[in-house]
């Protein structure tokens, strides 16, 4: 066990949903891992002083402070970890970068290509002088995702030929859940698409190495109008039932819903689909990917568990073979508990926090970088243009070489 | 129990996998269900004398023929069933509905849209005189099918939101697997689309009672030459491994899969995907169907089971239902076995033949008919069409009435 | 494929459940299997004359009888088939034995040890003279069970340790379902204990190799009285639903369920449940078998699937196989359909049928025997006796050797 | 948000799998739930200085000791965490709880009857003066688990008939896994059976809210002799491979399996099975619960899930529904993610502390009580005589009104 030398300072802005899986992470990491430096988690920031107050008690943060520029230009933080709404990720971003700290940026990376382009910059000019920054696509430290990789990048899987990718959740799927900011193209940037379709793309990419150079797609908003809410924040939102009086409504101005086929640039095809409306999906992402000797299947409901098939051998005894992917030598799982015990969905947050700070104090850098998220972005966009050209066949912009000034 | 007074005597042309399975049907369907008529097995025919003869007194046919003509003008034949490849459906079905012959065709209805108008033609023309005919979709009559449609018909899933649907194969995933007539175009009509993505299209039209309207598709062809076989058949086929000589080689003219998203005319959306390359699926004909109400899941491997969601009654009890359809009360199963005793694929024909004869003993039309399996034609068309525009949308072209001369 | 020379004719005895689903596998084991013999529907007996006629006509028999008497003295039967409630077994399957008729007796062999011995006795004289003769535990020949046995015979599980192996239905939950036959001991001999748990001690010692020598049980009947049916067979029964008039009941005069813990001569440990009380499983055999090298899982209502670990290389990839068993190279299906199209419960019945006549065509022994069957019986029977005396350790009774006078 | 006023001071004594796992929970506890009361991490003993200055620095223990009467005796701590090997149990509880310090013991309670008696007089005594204890069953906080319990209260389930319960692992399946302390009988009191099969003991009866009254068991160690460990501790040991001389070996004291059949209190029958040979499950803690009305099914590798059978409404529309448990409103739920974002095992723990910590800011008794764990106790001790007097009927010994002096 090493003796801890160093220690990150981390500022973290923003308190919800991420927030809390954030702080759940920070808080874990060095308990449970080996690692050559500690995370303090010494600054929250929220814009409600009262609120940001109650949180950085709850959570567990030494200060807190109502202003993120105040938190990236002090002194005493190493680290900026963006947990905001899409549409303020690149000004806090840039401004941390500049300001000299390494950034965790939460997905997606930005609410356009352009804001991802300039945060592409804005990091490429901060490695030269040794800053790190990384998106945060938890779901790549996932333990089954991180060996899927391992399998198709060992050659187990022989030619990727087929992906299939789906992210469903019904959390609005009642006419009467409220017009919460996520379903805001102003705040959001986009729905379902660049909620928990931007996961699925990249996972997809990471895991089969390959990346998306077209597609046709189909986004749909089933409905229209919903109730404003009183107040509301991300997920939690839900109407005041029992009310009798007529309620305002607003108009949503994002995807419910989003399919796409696809090409990679290995010659793989795909199908893929996000979706708030497939009612009794809760958080179900779920991969199959189909290599020409083998197979994978991924369900994150069931995110220990890893399907693996390979068609070599004798035919009798070929199978779908579940692995509980919790032994010791499953990717980060020897820091966790004796095989058969699970973890759960925080746990990738605490895995990349690892990884994170694993890169900082040893300079390297982490991924994914902005400009793997960056191609993400042009993905989402090229989805988003196909849609509104009547699912007409769309490629993917380039992400272009980026110079760092 | 009904006293059998009638008799309907069968012809079927073709002996190969379907028809085995058709044969299978027609010796079963009499002796587990009470129907107005029996059918008869009076007639089995094939091109090569030798193997028909075998194969009429292995599959339990009274006598056998090698022309097909002879079998559809024969005064003793009442029913006509055609196993044949796609490429004779609509010769041998519209001789046979001239000669009078009630018809039940397989699936795809023929290789081409053109055919297949010619064949719905017929049918309406032999349908005024009291002739039937039907389309083998059968997995339509695959009980936890019925239940679904069911379930849909009587409002239980709400308004129908998204289709995804997938038919996945494995057996041509060796690239030494030989050029059957499966894979010539010529034969065949298209490859894995007209095959098994038919099915899917098929059943999700008839489950949702939406039609397809438009799609945006992607077909491939992963391997591109194959070698010759020796002889073959349909699936059964395989290479003559150990050979060191050169083997000829020929091109493959189907798509090895094919993918799609579409919209549907009540105002679903849906991904749709066939494929006979992913590695470990062997017969996986997966769909799941989200309303605002519920959702149904079903999967052909384990086609006695049904996964139902309901999102009624307290969120704390919700869940996908496995329910196991072997019950009396549902559809087909009271002719079986006691509750949780399994039935098989075959049995989705024995239920086919069952509403067939039903339907001509007493006067009705059978379902799908000829129209319904020409409007899969035209969905099947729009693919080939997408996909040769570069995936871009593709409206399906309407039915059009088909008006009897 | 064979030119077929012989011909076996069959008479059955029964023509209810069992009646049904034996009627269904000799109509169809010629039509699939390559056998050096056919079977002939020749006679169907039932003791009602309007009943067995229209059974036979239903079923597909040529002739019909109300005298099993008849049935087993007339020349042109050389099989007989007994599927008959237990009670009668002996007599019927003594008496063709001594005619020279090779028998097939359905499970369990007899209602009493006593009966049983004296059936093995009768099996080893006719066999004597090459009559043959065959214990029905038709699941031995779903294909996933024979691959078990197979998996296990190899070696591939090592020294097998532990078996759990449950039989669950819960169709006599309702207390006012009545008290059919199989709830009497004087007709079916016991209840759950002997109707299904018979099926998983023959299966279970089937696969491991090993037998039971000893046993502690509880068995229970939980609902004491039940209505008397109007008129019943078998698990077809169903009360009068509407009835106001008060109901004569009578007593349930078996158990309910059978729980017990065994060795068996291998050095393995098992435990045992057979139930008609387990709320919501219809048909739920489900056997797991633990050995030093893997373990194997089954369920009969996914019969089609067999769960097979290897605790061999590397730990990362070890999980558990569903291999599905399809393919083939599997026991028995290369008879019917593509991969992935599975089989049903019925087949398993094809199977028996299929190795009963090969056996018979070549002169040899069918398996399970009567003396394996016998054995099975002693295990029910040391069930019985410590569950009568407090669930006390109870050894197995030897079979014996027995010697054909 | 409640305004934390008071601070609860935990010490824990020992620091492996247990003491990481509580020392998870207690630095999450008050980060996800609201409580009247806040735990400090105050001191951690172990008897290896340099190890548990590690182990505080590691964990997030303020400080550190080696003594654990300094640890019990100081002013400065309020609740003893027991996680020692059972062997030190009843010495640090009772002398905790006499020196006024609320305590949690971990599972079993002890290795005897004997001390858990002596335990539950102490407890009894500390009670009457407003001190708390409870004993470490942690699975009953697995949310599934007490929705469980919940149904089975609220009359869901009926009449609650059968009881089929399974923990079953494999990590000393190979027969050089060395002989660590969890394999000897003076350090562990029992292998197997106290270990995993305590678990199961006291979920069913907790679940069913009955106690079991009397076991006919079999305990079977398979591997007699195993290597001794240079050096382990709990789980994590293995063995140096590649070892070429003669390795000392001991005697394993302990069952590796244990197998038993009950009888209930309120009627039921159940089945028990303890192993650590189930090759290929890890930690497969699987429990099936019959009543008249209904069932439920939970796996503790697949924790976040309960299936739940419904004997009620239409047949036809039956089956055995999968509840994700991660809904706001299922048990503890709303402390973490949205629905569908799956939480491990630890969170057991975290939700134990939770429960502990309010009944002692509430002055109430938490469950299960020690008296609760001395019934397991009673059963354990059943068991271990049931076997060793042959599998004979063995009644559980009554826990008697345990009188505080």
């Amino acid at each position: 066990m090493s003796t801890v030398e160093s220690e990150l300072r981390v500022g973290m802005v923003g308190y919800a949903f991420m927030g809390a899986a954030h702080s759940q992470a920070w808080r874990t990491v060095n308990r449970v891992f080996d690692l050559p430096t500690r995370a303090r988690m010494a600054l929250i920031c929220g814009r409600d002083e009262s609120k940001v107050a109650t949180a950085a008690n709850r959570l567990g943060w030494d200060g807190h402070t109502t202003d993120w520029r105040d938190l990236i230009n002090r002194d005493d933080i190493d680290v900026v970890d963006v947990c905001t709404p899409g549409d303020s990720h690149a000004e806090i971003t840039i401004a941390a970068l500049a300001a000299g700290k390494h950034v965790l940026c939460e997905k997606p990376l930005a609410n356009s290509v352009e804001e991802a382009r300039a945060m592409v910059a804005a990091a490429a000019k901060a490695q030269a002088v040794g800053v790190r920054s990384m998106c945060g696509f938890n779901y790549r430290r996932v333990p089954a995702v991180t060996l899927m990789r391992q399998l198709v990048e060992s050659g187990r899987l022989g030619v990727i030929r087929q992906v299939r990718a789906v992210y469903l959740q019904d959390w609005i799927v009642d006419p009467q859940f409220p017009l919460v900011w996520r379903l805001q193209r102003d705040r959001a940037g986009s729905g379902a698409l660049g909620d928990i379709g931007a996961h699925i793309i990249d996972l997809t990419q990471y895991v089969t190495g390959q990346r998306i150079t077209g597609v046709s797609a189909i986004t749909e908003t089933f409905i229209k109008e919903r109730p404003l809410p009183a107040e509301s924040s991300g997920l939690a939102a839900s109407t005041g039932n029992g009310s009798v009086e007529a309620v305002a409504t607003g108009e949503v101005t994002v995807d419910d819903a989003a399919v796409f086929v696809a090409r990679l640039d290995g010659g793989a095809i795909a199908t893929y689909e996000a979706s708030r409306f497939a009612t009794g999906r809760k958080n179900a992402l779920r991969v199959e990917i189909n290599g020409s000797l083998g197979s994978v299947v991924f369900d994150l409901e069931r995110l220990n568990e890893l399907e693996f098939y390979e068609a070599t051998g004798p035919t009798a005894g070929q199978g779908f073979n579940r692995i509980l992917v919790t032994e010791g030598d499953h990717p980060y799982m020897s820091a966790w508990w004796p095989p058969g015990h699970i973890i759960g969905y925080e746990h990738s947050f605490t895995h990349e926090m690892r990884d994170f700070l694993e890169a900082i104090a040893t300079g390297t850098d982490p991924t994914p970088s902005f400009a793997d998220a960056l191609q993400v972005q042009l993905v989402l966009d090229a989805v988003v243009r196909s849609a509104e050209l009547g699912s007409s066949w769309t490629e993917v912009e380039p992400t272009l070489v980026t110079v760092a000034a």
